[in-house]
């Protein structure tokens, strides 16, 4: 396989970018998490930061095998109805892109039906829908490879497109389901407390969801992230783990949704631990097991609003702040100037 | 005194939002605090609300007697110094103001100096500072009026420009001072849950402030809304306090900021309770008592980063969301139209 490397942020400038912060007009540590963020920002890009002003979002859509299980209240048809729906720009990830600012394509990593071109689709199926990860494997470790290999190009295109920043967003009935198995390998959590209601399960709904993904761990002890990303899927969370991957490899920040784009992280992290700086976690998901799968990863995310519709919506609202920071340490006066007049 | 009334939001379209918003292409409830925000602005501009796009932060800037009895780490002629920062476009709101596509605006409502002209700047200074709070009233009565009066005005002359929201900051060395007896006597709590380090107190510069507003206190036991203000200031709180008034009048909403502002959308709201629902707290600040304030207040603000610079820098970071769930009303599809492939 062939994924880019990955180069460390600059952790040794966390020192001058704090100064450069402190001597800010305003008084020490007033702008809170603001401020750490901002020096993430400058070690990733330097003390003069984009503004972040040209953020794409990507969404990518997939489908899954384990959905014929009845693991999803939604059935597999929806993936695909509400990928029409992205382009037909009326799903709220397309609102919540024009009130911010950022453009939204939706990738076909693996979506269940044909579709037709779109100059917003990329089309990078790697096959229709993953197989039933509770009888099989759901990928292929080629599969894996390409998935992977496509969000690392795409990430880069992005970037050589003059995309500062990008966002991963999702759409997969099903796919909480595949983020639970992957968190319970790569996290070594217990699989009652990687799995949740998803899209709006029931108690016997999310019980039985429950005992189908018990069926699917007992049947291999996977725990390579590749090895974890074959057997339970899916195309488009293995293709999110290339995306994150390959904007790290051009020290593009990444906005990290909810709890499916979190185990594409957790997969990113696992396979090319300097990912983890490159990620920026955006907000804390209702889904059940997102607070944990945090926990494990040792993030505390920007925002708690109850969130857990994917889509990127929660990478969206939080790409504001992004660019607050950044413009913090690059166009706000020093108190020295402002106190002597020099402004 | 001539404020203008304000009429209630509808509450009354609240099911048929609740009901607009369930139907969107998503599950139940996933968009969390955003769906109920989406609500209560369509309780305030109707179904297709505005996209907020058009949005104004007024700073409104005044010093305080107090500061002569040491209750600020700053020297009040910092105030001035920020409102040069600001109008030349370099302090941390105007980056912010910048980041997410707001217009910025200072309020003169009472600088202690003399402010050359500048198209960014409103002249509504009511006098140099307040008067000491700690040995006499901060304002008299008509000056309060004035203050209000002249917020109300610049709220509705907003509007009339067309600016759809308005977020409220503030720079005033000291104003915290005010509004921990704002707050100690119109949420009746007591002083020491409302007195923090404001721009930076150690331990002891903390005792002084408590000591110095204990003494405030003590000189009078107003408790009626213009009372408060007349006797504890500041302007710039009881023009921000006029401002919330007047945007609500004409149905526009406000994006309430940190501490400061908070002291005056209490205010607001003990002057006209109706003002209360156009009200957006849009943070928790690390102030000592905002806290308590918001639990006062029964909200619960959309932001926690840890902010206390003021400024309307927590305001500012807020609109995104706001105009997220905006959107969210009036461009999502339903649900029945993408599974009918009605789009």
């Amino acid at each position: 396989m062939t994924l880019p490397s990955v180069s460390p942020v600059e952790t040794g400038r966390a020192t001058h970018l704090r100064a450069l912060i402190d001597g800010k007009a305003k008084p020490l540590g007033a702008l809170g998490r603001v401020e750490d963020l901002a020096v993430r920002l400058g070690q990733i890009a330097g003390a003069r930061p984009p503004t972040y002003d040209k953020a794409l979002l990507l969404v990518f859509a997939g489908d899954h095998g384990l959905t014929s299980e009845g693991v999803s209240a939604y059935p597999s048809s929806v993936t695909q109805a509400m990928v029409a729906t992205f382009l037909a720009g009326k799903a709220s990830a397309n609102a919540f892109a024009r009130a911010v600012g950022a453009e939204l394509r939706v990738v076909d990593a693996g979506v269940d039906g044909e579709l037709a071109s779109h100059p917003d689709l990329l089309r990078e199926k790697i096959r229709r829908g993953t197989r039933n990860a509770a009888v099989e494997p759901a990928l292929t470790a080629d599969e894996v490879t390409r998935a992977l290999e496509a969000g690392a190009r795409l990430a880069r295109d992005a970037a050589a497109e003059g995309f500062e920043i990008l966002a991963l967003g999702e759409m997969g009935i099903g796919n909480t389901a595949s983020a639970a198995l992957i968190m319970h390998r790569l996290a070594a959590a217990p699989l009652v407390d990687c799995v949740g209601r998803g899209a709006g399960h029931d108690d016997e709904g999310l019980a039985h969801k429950l005992a189908v993904l018990e069926r699917a761990a007992a049947r291999s002890d996977a725990s390579p992230p590749l090895d974890v990303l074959a057997q339970f899927g899916g195309l488009e969370i293995a293709m999110m783990t290339g995306a994150m991957i390959g904007a790290a490899s051009v020290r593009m920040p990444v906005l990290v949704d909810g709890f499916i784009v979190s185990a594409a992280a957790l997969t990113a992290i696992r396979l090319r631990p300097e990912v983890r700086e490159y990620g920026i976690f955006c907000h804390r998901s209702a889904e059940l097991g997102h607070q944990r799968m945090l926990a494990a990863l040792e993030v505390e995310p920007l925002l708690d609003l109850g969130l857990r519709l994917g889509e990127g919506t929660g990478a969206l609202l939080a790409l504001p702040i992004v660019r607050a920071a950044s413009r913090l340490l690059g166009e706000v006066a020093s108190l020295e100037d402002v106190l002597s007049g020099r402004l």
